[in-house]
């Protein structure tokens, strides 16, 4: 774990591509193309490198995880996955044993929905979970992430 | 929302590239291939026109629903993915969001099947469900989706 | 089963005597006499005779329901026993034993209401469900109920 | 809504005809027939007209509150059909929708006895609930749908 | 309770109308009028008077178990009821209350069918139980009748 | 239990300082002072002698209870402390036992908003229940428990 | 299957050997022993040849009723293992496979107690069941076992 | 609301006045003064004034709820409250509707330990949740309450 | 109920033979023999004679229980039989009910351990139940039973 | 841990003010000043000193705990709470954490009350539990917890 | 754990004595004895000293697993008891923390059958299971017991 | 059906192609390769050639299902899909109707994990389970579906 200039994934799931044009009332109007933009540059201010991929495939997000592994920490909106795919849970663990930690964020207030998207299994396995904080909630994920990336090294040292 | 000859995608799940092979005591003899043939010459005989795509992945499925959004309507069998996949629900609740009516249609009647085909995730989202009917539910869900699509041009005008 | 012309007991349960004047909002503006008359008229478009009957009585509706073991088919809309009225499953079940296919109507999505309307224990016997479709459904449930009593004809031939 | 004299249906559910013969350790002695006369009185005192009805029929009860939307409110004591008739609930819901308050009525305290009645499927479409109050619940009852029927001529002036 | 001549109330509910008719398989070939006429015969061989009476409406059974009460016992197929009807069960408990003791009956073994077939809540407050013996356990219910009726006849003495 | 002017408790609990204040859709505008001072004018005019207490605090409540045993009845609004104070239960519970009884009043129809409100664990051990009737509830509130006073005297004479 | 005199095993299960001496209020004060010189005396009377047996042991039971494979059939009151005991459940079922009936008696009304009563494992195996006729239960059973195996005997013819 | 400096509560439940003596492995080494002084200091360099609180009883935690509506934001770790406490819940409720967002903070990941702390009942209301990221979790819930703030703002301007 | 000496039996239920064996980190290192000998030992001291039995059958535990009902009281501790033999219940019970008071005892504290340990269907029928304390769990055992012996002795003088 | 007189907290919570006063038929007719005297006196005869505090108030019974921790044990009647305050489990929690013992005491078999009182959220945190012994279930506590402090003292030494 | 030639104990629990004879759909038509003779013929071919047991009695099975302690691994198809017994579990636990592994087999696929057969309380505890083999599941398990003792083997030199 | 050297599908789910690297604890130093090299080289020792693939993709799990139609046999580790892909139980049932047989393999104890392992809805419709035996458990699934291939040969003759 040398001083390199830290890598983040930022990692989102299915249905987010349609953010900005997908019930806005819930989702708000930031595109996703802007919210890797500005998480990009804000990562840039912080010193860490992001990286951003999404998909709507569960198999997918399953693999980008797994090569996040070699990465220092990833930033990951799994969507309505969160809500029951053990698959990915067991990819994020996998990821967090090798070291890597995972920030789970969900842009609305998911306990403030139905009843389904109040149980997240992959939350159980993350270094670290927010939601409800609308699009802001991507700086505090970037943060949050940085903190635990920057806590491994001063633990490692 | 102008006049132009509606357009509607009948889309397949998992499994559903094995009917007439699969189980014909359940999904009848039946396959896939004559259910689009038919479904695309009666769309035709009422003047709509008919595209056709099946897939196993949910990560796909979920692509083609996001794709429909420029069509004018859905006829889905989301197959056993109607039973826990919230994502594909997302999918086809952000759709019907953008003003594309979606039919869900099972051939079996899944209420008299086992317990966990009892619930469908995505069929509140739907703007019309049926299921029983065998491979004849295929005209009634064109006809449905085609009055739907009615109702809207009407309302719109 | 000759060939005589099909016989369609066209069947309401309790408050759909209300349509119209009820909740306009979920069930729309049409009456239950303009429902009973669309139908019929079509039902004599497609060759059928379709007599109408509505009760708020579960054992009038289970009375019904046997003396339709004459006709050849039923459709039914239960309202609100479709969610607990195991006894008018019994009396559906019981005339489908005896070869008369019954197809439930909702007018309403009821996936998307209260989760007490969620489940219904008529469902599992008839021969075709659909709901959500407003009160277009009568007439995919008009053909779905005329498509079985063909079919049965011609397994019978 | 004019200022006429308001009209109140007392309606009385399922085995509540035996009062006073039934368990008069749990209902007391007080039979059905006085519960009517006093409240008939009392209404009278209040300026009230008060209609009495009791059926032991699910489907007579439905039709007796539709009849009662061209009264101006509703004393319901729907017996045990409170804990399941979800067609009841409707029925309430129905004209509750058109105007005319429905308050509903236990005589016993029904939190205290055996779980099934902890739950009231009516109760949530009332415009106000009291139990426990022994047959005194009815005058409760009564100012309380008077009251309803007040505010409701305030807000309409 | 004066030792004249017992009378029974045999009282059947939702569908048995049909039996004989009805899913052979399940309930037999025995045809509910020969029912009656055996349990009338046996009645009068073991010293009873015993009444028929059917009914689909949860009502109308209420009504005849409430007039039940100047009878010495029932004997009490509820159908379907006995899996949800609360209102019955407060008529069969009042009966009770007052002296009439219910048995209940089921011609098949409801056990061994579907889940909901498996609660009864009408047996809590029968003073005997039996399923399972198909049409045989009218015999058995008969002797289980007078034998209660028997009973509280020696305790009253 | 001399004929001495009956003492009342009028007993609030959490967020019930906040009435008028907080959320007016759901609660009204009325202040719970205006509550208090109504209450305690009716209470003259009945010829009861009304205190009002409100805490934010279970323990303090249950003092409050407990001190309530030297009173002759109590009107307890317990917000949302009565689905889930088991505590605050046998304090209502321990008084009743004593010989106080105890009226449940909620100013909304829990019945009507979320699942957690629908149980009241308090409920069970009061004299009475009632909700759902706006703030007019309290009058309700306020003549049940002098009816049950004075049935206590009645019996007691 | 010869026309010999049946053969029918009286089998109890656990604590059943106290009866006379436990809880009188709920079991009556019959003891075991009178119970089964009682039902043996009645096989006479009826052609039958009774064997009786008791055991607080569920293997032990479970050998009896492999035992009685060779016998015509079981009168079986399983105790408290009705509740539970899916071996003694098997030990029925391979029994009843192997042409031997199996009525099951409960003295008590296990409806009317404590819920765990209120399911019974072993009762979806058994060709009967009855309950809540106190001591009276086993002259039923033994006629309905003798019934089934007469039954069984024109079947074979 | 005018453009003062942002008043924020920084409000802490049961038991996290025991933060760095209690259970280390779980909540660190970090003392709840530790945290107070560095939120302060950091709201300081942010712009924004930090009050802070601490209270083991549910009473006193809804009082200082209650009282933060005259402030700007709550930062709020309820502690096991939020498992259970609807009154809390209200109390946050009746804030938030005032117009006082609540960030609702967990330093440990409660979804990775008892099944218990999975569920949080003043989540639903708060304006923003996060869990897991140790004491950093406090700057972070800062940075969010002032962008909730700044939000307002900007919407009322 | 004569003044002698109170006989006790200890009564150890499935693989507490096994006892300073199996897994010591959860049971201790002493062995049954010792407890046994241990409590004989203080029962000698406190004025009582001290029988020890063990058993791995159920069959054989009612069987001892039963016999224990010409002892005066019995300290149990029923092993995993705890958390689902209604049958010993049901043996406890009886027991009781004539009159010997049973102390239920576990050595480790099973509210600490998996969720199926925090049942226990005899506890309802014992006189006093404890669990935790490790092997002194005996010494409160006896305390506890003789104590009850007393207090029985007292109130039948 | 020096081998001073050890100290012990007797701590008691909702409603057990009252004993004595309260439901004799459950708790006895000893007030909670006599089971203070008692134990305080056995304290010193098995040398320790007893400390008695009681609240109705959760957060002060938090407090008491925290205090507690420079205690060298508890005994802890949490009357109620034990049912729903994970609050106070976490506060016994972290005080078994800094070596302080707690043994939870009922006074009554909550295993054979109502279904609410068989879940212990507290217990799973003790170091060990007893109920059903009447008030002589303090003195078997003391007894306890005297030994898990000399249990801790010999292993320290 | 000397290399002798390891000893394997072949364990059947209930009603597994009638194989071959019980309903030969499920269980096929080999014995008991055919069984338990090739799988120790094999045993020999492989190295390994099987012996056999059987019992239809929890207790017996409890004691034989004790016993097994002293042996190399156990074979053990535990019939229905596998669904229910936590003894038989506790057995199975204590001996496998003695270093003696546990392979437990069901002949038929428990998850395709009854509800309560998908539940194993015994699996949780082997070091290996597997079911829906046939009898060819012994040979696998010999195999993999086998396995498992060589696994302690050569973790052990 | 000829007698070709069978063709078996060994297939992996989602993360085991991290096997190895991944929790090693819990899944072994053995990667995905090794595993798929020895179990091919066992199949050729046995007669069998096998082919190898894994996918992170349910829907590519399908496609590989469904090709695997043109194969004899199928090995199948679903990895987390086992507990909720209701779309790969249908591909597995599909096939298994076809006449291929599968077998499914879990490499860890699942019954002694986290609670939702312990379901598998694939179970239900494989010819085998097997779980716990570490990557052992290849070779016993390799067995066991040459197994089932040979029945199927022999049946076919």
């Amino acid at each position: 774990m040398t001083a390199h200039r830290p890598r983040v994934l930022l990692l989102h799931g299915p249905n987010l591509n349609l953010l900005g044009e997908r019930d806005p009332a819930t989702y708000g109007a930031t595109t996703l193309e802007q919210i890797e933009e500005r998480t990009t540059v804000l990562g840039e201010e912080l010193g860490a490198e992001v990286r951003c991929a999404q998909s709507n495939s569960e198999g997918v997000l399953i693999d980008l995880v797994h090569q996040a592994r070699h990465d220092d920490g990833i930033i990951f909106n799994p969507g309505a996955y969160a809500h029951y795919s053990y698959a990915l849970r067991d990819a994020v663990d996998a990821v967090a044993g090798l070291g890597v930690p995972c920030i789970e964020v969900h842009i609305s207030n998911v306990h403030a929905r139905e009843p389904f998207r109040h149980t997240s299994v992959t939350a159980a396995v993350s270094q670290g979970y927010l939601c409800g904080h609308g699009v802001f909630g991507y700086e505090l994920a970037l943060r949050a992430v940085l903190n635990r990336i920057e806590e491994r090294r001063r633990t490692a040292e």
